[in-house]
C-alpha cells in the first residue's frame, strides 16, 4: 500500500468511551444511576443526534453541544432531573478525558514514525485537543468532522480530510473499529484498516465481527498494525 | 493571565523561512539567482498574493497554490523560465521543511506541558503538517487560515481558532514576531505576546522593532515565553 497518511477514528478505535463515561457517570452522579447503563444510553443517542444535523433537521451543532442535548433528555429519563447545570457541563467534559486502550499511545507513536497521523472523529476540535492531552496521544494533527460541516459517514468528511492533508484518497488509509466508518471511507476512496476491539460495548453486549473481510487490513491493536505496516 | 491556549504565526515567528528558502533555491536552481535575494523576493509576494484572495479577486486559493503562483511569475523575472515544472513543485515544497529558531522545539515543549499549543498560520494544513514533522514542533493541533479560509489578518482567522479551541478569545494568546498580526488579534479580543525576531529578513534588513509596546508580553525567544508564562 502506498499509504502516506493514516486517519483514525477515536471513540471506541483508540479510546475506551464506555469505562471512562461511566466512571465520570458514576463520579458526578454517585447511585443514582448505574453508570455503564448509563454511558450506554448516552452512546445510543449518539448517531441519532448526528442523523437529526446529517439530514438538516438542526443547523450545524457540535459534538459538545449535541452530547449536552442528549444528556439533559438522559437526566430526566434516569430520574435525575434536578442535576445542576454545573454538573452537567462537566459530565459533557467526561467524553475530552477517555483513556486510551492499552495498546493506543504505543501504536501511534510507532505509526508516527514514519507516516502522518491524523484524528478524523466526530468529536470537535476541542474535545480531541483534550484528549490527546489527557491519555498521550500524539497526533500530527487532529482533524474533525466539526472542520467540515459534515458529520460521518458523510462522503465530505473522508474527502475533506484527504484534501487537507494533500493527498489523493487512495493514499490516506481509514483506521476504525466500526465496519461502516470503514464502507463510507472506501466508497470515498481511502484505503481502509479494521480494528477488532471486542471489549468496546462492555462484556455481554454482541462482539463486533472479528474481521471486515471488505478492508485492507484487519487488526486486533495499533501496535499490530504498526507492525503491519513495517512501523 | 488567565489563558489557557497559545496560538503562534509560524513563517519567521516559530521557523527560519529565509535560510530555507535560500538553501532549496541554490539547491534546485544552482547558479541562475542570487538564492537570498531570491527567497526575500518569493516572500515579498505573499502579503500581495493573499491579499488577492481576502479582497475577493481570487476564490479561495491556498498557500501552496499562491506560492506556486508566485514562483512562476519569479522564475521569469529572474531569468529562469525554462525551470521543468517537477522542479517548481519541489522548490515549493520548500516552505514545508523550513528549519525552526534554535529555541522553538525547547520552547514549544515546555509551553506544551501547560498549554493547548497550536499554529495559527496562514500556511496550510499540509504544508504545516510537513513542517512540523520536519523540525520536530510539538503541536497539539494544527490550525490555519484554510480551515477557515480566511488569511490572517482577517478576524475570522482569530476567532475561529478561538472557537474551535472551545475558547473565549480572551482565553487565546496570539504569539507573532509581526506587530500588524497582534494588532489583528488583538481587535479580536485575543492576548498578545511578541516575539523579537531581528534575524527573520537577514543581517543587512532594518531590524523589526524591539518591543511592541501593544503586546501583553515582549519576549526574544519562545524559551524566554515559557519562562515568562512559568512553564
Amino acid at each position: 500500500m502506498d499509504v502516506h497518511a493514516l486517519v483514525f477514528d477515536v471513540f471506541g478505535t483508540v479510546v475506551d468511551w464506555r469505562t471512562g463515561v461511566a466512571r465520570e457517570a458514576s463520579r458526578l452522579l454517585g447511585d443514582v444511576v448505574d453508570a455503564e447503563a448509563f454511558a450506554d444510553a448516552w452512546r445510543g443517542r449518539y448517531v441519532p443526534s448526528m442523523n437529526r444535523v446529517r439530514r438538516g433537521e438542526l443547523p450545524w451543532t457540535n459534538l459538545d453541544e449535541l452530547h449536552r442535548t442528549s444528556l439533559d433528555e438522559l437526566l430526566t429519563e434516569f430520574w435525575a432531573p434536578d442535576t445542576p447545570s454545573d454538573v452537567r457541563a462537566e459530565l459533557v467534559l467526561a467524553w475530552h478525558r477517555l483513556d486510551p486502550w492499552p495498546d493506543s499511545v504505543e501504536g501511534l507513536t510507532r505509526l508516527k514514525r514514519q507516516h502522518v497521523i491524523a484524528t478524523l472523529s466526530n468529536g470537535n476540535v476541542a474535545l480531541l485537543v483534550d484528549m490527546a492531552k489527557h491519555g498521550g496521544l500524539p497526533w500530527d494533527t487532529v482533524l474533525s468532522a466539526e472542520l467540515f460541516r459534515h458529520y460521518k459517514p458523510d462522503a465530505e468528511a473522508y474527502l475533506g480530510a484527504a484534501q487537507l492533508l494533500g493527498l489523493p484518497p487512495e493514499q490516506v488509509l481509514m483506521v476504525a473499529a466500526h465496519i461502516d466508518d470503514l464502507a463510507a471511507a472506501r466508497a470515498a476512496g481511502l484505503r481502509t484498516a479494521y480494528v477488532h476491539r471486542p471489549r468496546e460495548s462492555g462484556d455481554e453486549a454482541p462482539p463486533p465481527p472479528a474481521t471486515d473481510p471488505a478492508a485492507d487490513l484487519t487488526v486486533d491493536s495499533l501496535t499490530e498494525l504498526a507492525e503491519r505496516l513495517g512501523a
